[in-house]
């Protein structure tokens, strides 16, 4: 119920552009499963090859986060922006990559505790301490 | 600029119920420092105390997620919320547990990509792959 | 699955109010269907005369922007609102109104370009330059 | 007051990675000013370069979309996020790129009626009509 | 700072359609005070006009919900929204209707309760119970 | 379709920190129906506790505000964070403690009205008047 087409493995492999990089997304995950959002993303291939750099640069190359923290980071924002699509696929990630329920439970409660404290520190207008400032 | 009244240390002393939570913050936080965020909520002894005891049990108390971990997930949280106090606050105190200007900068690249990508998953209203749900 | 009844056609002519709404929208856009969120509305007679109004004045008048824009533009807000119905409504609308498959691409990567740098913006709390402030 | 420094030209001249990118904003807008964004993202050069190169591919290149519509719906984005710096930024890029006094009002009153109609389709949770649906 | 004028009296008086406005909000409220809000609209007389009108008929009007109610659930919008000005202005206004302290208390708590568990129920995804659909 | 297990009854049961508390649950509302937010919270005795005590303080027990008023502001709180599960809930929460049509139609359009305003004051970045900031 997207509101573009949804392409195939029989339509992308019919198209050299989005085929390559259905290729490579296979390739980097080792995996032959592409979800969704990709097949949706196919209709627009400058969209789709930009995107997936992307997330090939920030999500999936070695840094100074582990790949489970950054995880946690993109579900607690797409809980904010309430995208159902997001959470699912994001949630199922972390847990690939390790999470436990034990770690799930305590991302709920920081997520949850810091939507009420955003919410009295809007509703308050408390203005930000001198001490917090960079200079 | 608030839209309540920010108490200071001397309307502090003179309440019972609110110094023994600024007693408790200054104690567990071992500093004389109590930021505006508490100084606000004074005016709501109940939700002061409440509002203390869960930051300590999700924030402050040992568990599976460990402090820096935590407080990206609530930087990441208050950009979504648009909550200035709280983004420079929790920014602060990401900084005073060991964050890098690295693990700042892959911080946002995540934040940033996560923001696009909702973004583009609710215009496109792509339905959930069958593979991400659970049973 | 609404939290009101949706009214069907049946039960819209037999309540005066709501069938003059009902009438005027397949008059002013020459067709017979009437969507769901007027018949939602039709339970509050008040707020749909009023919305149905606006809409007509806002959405459906000759003025300085184009109607593909004022397309754009609602399915920019209400895809950063997660508003479902919203999105698939007015994406629909946009086709109906021409958009074409490269002009919703753009746009998808405006969204999205948008939602990043507006999250990166705010979680590093840049201070409006002095040469954007209207005197 | 941002979370981080802004750079200013002489520390951007010392260092060649964020000066190419600084170059290159120059010279594409043909002006000498550089804007606060820039500034920030310059303490992460991956960034910095990755967000400048989007943002020529999607908002300065040729396309489907003018440029004036693509500013728009950039606002829009930015309204819903209530992104300070953004709204101010783009709107004073809309104006640049030829804004009228009466468009900026359509668009005000555009957004004003999707934000209220999102609310309501949300707050009664309306089903998608299934003429709206792509097959 | 705002991204247009703000009119002042010298200029509203010189405008019939804005004076005639301005002159309404001054007699319904029974006060020479007009705030920013309205002055920054002037700029858009038709939507200052139906902005007006609206507020009149939702806000002013006598009706199932007294007016201390009205405005607790405009800030509580206003507040997920992070509307700044929209918090200042309402819960000036809930206070110029009788909000006590203790009520604005209940209020925020409510609020910071509301947000914690939509994150916790968004993050979990949970299905609506079946008890709670319309039929 | 949750990202976690929803506990049955019998799962129930057999977890003494979760009967203690889904039983305070039925005991305090008097009615054997436990709705799916807490048999999703199961999987995290804590969050479960923690936010159980919170609900009963902020939602149950008698206050400055009535029960009514605090179900709206939940409610209008949901759908500006377009949670599905949290609106369907809540809205059968207000009509079971006595919202009449005409009092949900008066909501909906003070929700609507103050989304669209704060979509308005945001977009003109208006200054909060001098007149509403507490000293």
């Amino acid at each position: 119920m997207a509101t573009v087409k949804l392409w195939t493995d029989e339509e992308v492999s019919a198209d050299a552009r989005v085929k390559a990089v259905f290729d490579d997304i296979r390739s980097v995950r080792n995996s032959d499963f592409v979800n969704n959002f990709w097949r949706a993303l196919a209709n627009q291939p400058a969209l789709l090859e930009r995107t997936w750099s992307s997330i090939k640069e920030v999500m999936i190359e070695p840094g100074a986060l582990d790949p489970l923290t950054k995880e946690l980071i993109y579900i607690a924002v797409s809980t904010m922006n309430s995208c159902t699509y997001c959470v699912h696929s994001h949630t199922a990630a972390a847990r690939a990559k390790g999470l436990t329920e034990q770690q799930h439970a305590e991302f709920l409660a920081v997520v949850g505790m810091a939507a009420e404290t955003n919410a009295l520190a809007t509703a308050l207008q408390i203005p930000v301490d001198s001490e917090y400032l960079v200079e």
